[in-house]
């Protein structure tokens, strides 16, 4: 009988530096990332912003659709799409980034979705504060966490299940969780988690449950799939690990000059260049300072302050380019004094990799 | 010296099937495709809409761009985005597809972006017909090329170039060339060529050129890298090959069922099952059928013909599910009697792979 992947135990395969499989291209095909053109952009462009959607994008209407706030509540409510935009309304601007964001770069690779770079954006969240709605259902004394579940199911691994995140009451006191249903000024789009979903700032992205059709409260902690088994930091597969939470600190540099179609190097004219990029940690944690190694010396960037304390940081600093072949680096640092490590730590699962963006430019001392 | 891509001659390195290089998976991470799962639309929401931009998106303020109409026309023009808004608006719906797609079912496999089957979308087009512009702008008696450059400036193969196409006076008199600046009711985004691009309906992708800049008239043939060097069918990459033009007949199956979130493979329960996708082809071609294999069987599906003769139609066919892993295959027919191949054919640079979908489901006889 053929092996299925619908069946616990069904093997993922080995990887090596460099090459790779055609499922791996496929997710890549898949999932798509920010063009890193567009940093120069305080917010991502509609449809750049990254995707990384483990089941399919449920198409769903919105005005048949319903949230459930069940389990543990005193108050159990359902909402329609109406009611919930009836709330007030905030709008906050926010840098989300996949836990899985360098897993490329981390060795030996674990084979999920190859991200480089490019799994990041920062958009202007449209919704209401959560924390309030779950009081108004009043949730019972002894809750230990609140459920969030999306309308997309499948297989992970073998298990089938809706894809599912849960906070505890503590975190939802901490963090300044959102309801959304709006995006850069339009309506959610169906691969954002169109009508509702949630938004998680200063963590990694997982948190931010897409196509939300419930919020549950539990009297005991949940032992989801995507909770228990997903998203922990682990030297070895077989071990429990620590759960993902806050987005580490890192950068990126927008790519100076014109590029190589195929190999994306880059070329410029020597002579003087403005370099740029962004900067964010997590947890509203604001950047400190980032460096960009170049001609061998570390260069303080300056920073642009940004608008929300969730968003990222804008840095630029001057580059006088002479002929030859480069490699920028650049390098933040937060208000915590955590720093981007120089190399890619190891993960069994590539989460959590915030190495430093390396960039090869090739400066010429003639025009092209 | 360390080799350069910016110089002639650089080598694309070889391939195997099955095993993908880091820059391909780069390129898969830069390039993104339509999800599958929103084949059941008849537009292709916003975002999803496949994207292949050989060089870095330009972003443009659209206050100050310029189109300019020169050469060998007699009235030359400049016109600014107000002067073109102020044109008859028309909005077309149209299916466009990569050249390049397919291009990793081809073997042997060209070191190029690795497109399964994703690398089309249909929109909602918004702009003003080209053919009356160019005939203000009074092109000369002998103009053989009129040449269409886009503000995206890079290397491919050594040469600097911005990327630039042309349409020759009859092509331009036989297809309905748009000057697009909307997009599914709303402005155009950065990344499908804001603020101006054309739209070459039942062509490949190629050819309608975004980031519009100029189109020049000539009284000789274009020579233009994209031109003369890029998008031709090859059997030897060294043979001048055949000119790229009208998009060839395909089909794809909206994937039935869940996914496995690594392997992509389908599930579902045995039973009743509406399966649903989307076939087209060029120039305007109508659908002439649809047939889907099934249990050993070509069963023909159900047509919905689109809007426009440039979109894409729907198709759909019940199938009763039994427990077992099947292979699904969809080939579309047009009328002019042609036929998907079941196998790829070799292109050199793996263009024009209009070969058969296949998507395997596991089907179970127990729910989840």
């Amino acid at each position: 009988m053929e092996a299925s992947p619908f069946q616990p135990g069904y093997p993922r395969p080995e990887t090596r530096d460099g090459v790779f499989s055609r499922e791996e291209v496929a997710l890549a095909n898949r999932n798509s990332g920010i063009l890193l053109e567009t940093l120069s952009l305080d917010v991502t462009p509609v449809g750049l912003h990254y995707l990384l959607n483990h089941f399919d994008v449920p198409l769903i209407d919105e005005n048949d659709h319903r949230l459930l706030l069940d389990g543990a509540f005193d108050a159990p409510l359902t909402l329609s799409m109406q009611d919930i935009r009836a709330l007030p309304q905030v709008t906050e601007r926010v840098t989300l980034e996949c836990a899985g964001n360098g897993r490329e770069g981390v060795s030996p690779r674990s084979h999920l979705m190859p991200w480089m770079y490019e799994a990041v954006g920062t958009s202007e969240w449209m919704g209401t504060p959560l924390a309030p709605l779950l009081e108004r259902a009043r949730p019972r004394e002894h809750v230990q966490d609140f459920v969030f579940t999306g309308a997309d199911f499948g297989f992970d691994k073998g298990h089938a299940h809706s894809f599912a995140r849960s906070l505890t009451p503590d975190q939802i006191a901490d963090l300044e969780v959102m309801l959304v249903w709006g995006m850069n000024g339009q309506p959610l789009l169906p691969q954002h988690g169109a009508p509702l979903r949630i938004i998680v700032p200063g963590w990694y992205g997982m948190a931010s449950v897409k196509w939300l059709t419930s919020i549950t409260a539990l009297t005991e902690r949940f032992d989801g799939y995507q909770q228990k088994h997903g998203y922990h930091y682990r030297q070895r597969s077989d071990e429990a690990g620590t759960p993902i939470t806050r987005i580490l600190v890192k950068s990126l540099i927008k790519p100076p000059g014109v590029p190589d179609w195929v190999t994306r190097k880059r070329w410029l004219v020597a002579g003087p260049v403005t370099l740029e990029g962004r900067a964010w940690s997590g947890g509203g944690v604001p950047i400190e300072s980032v460096e960009v190694f170049l001609d061998g010396v570390w260069q303080e960037a300056d920073l642009t302050r940004p608008k929300s304390r969730y968003a990222w940081t804008h840095w630029q600093v001057e580059w006088a380019a002479t002929p030859g072949v480069h490699h920028l680096i650049c390098r933040a640092t937060d208000a915590e004094g955590n720093t981007q490590p120089m190399q890619s730590r190891f993960d069994a699962a590539g989460f959590g990799n915030n190495s430093v963006h390396r960039v090869e430019v090739h400066v010429s001392d003639i025009p092209a």
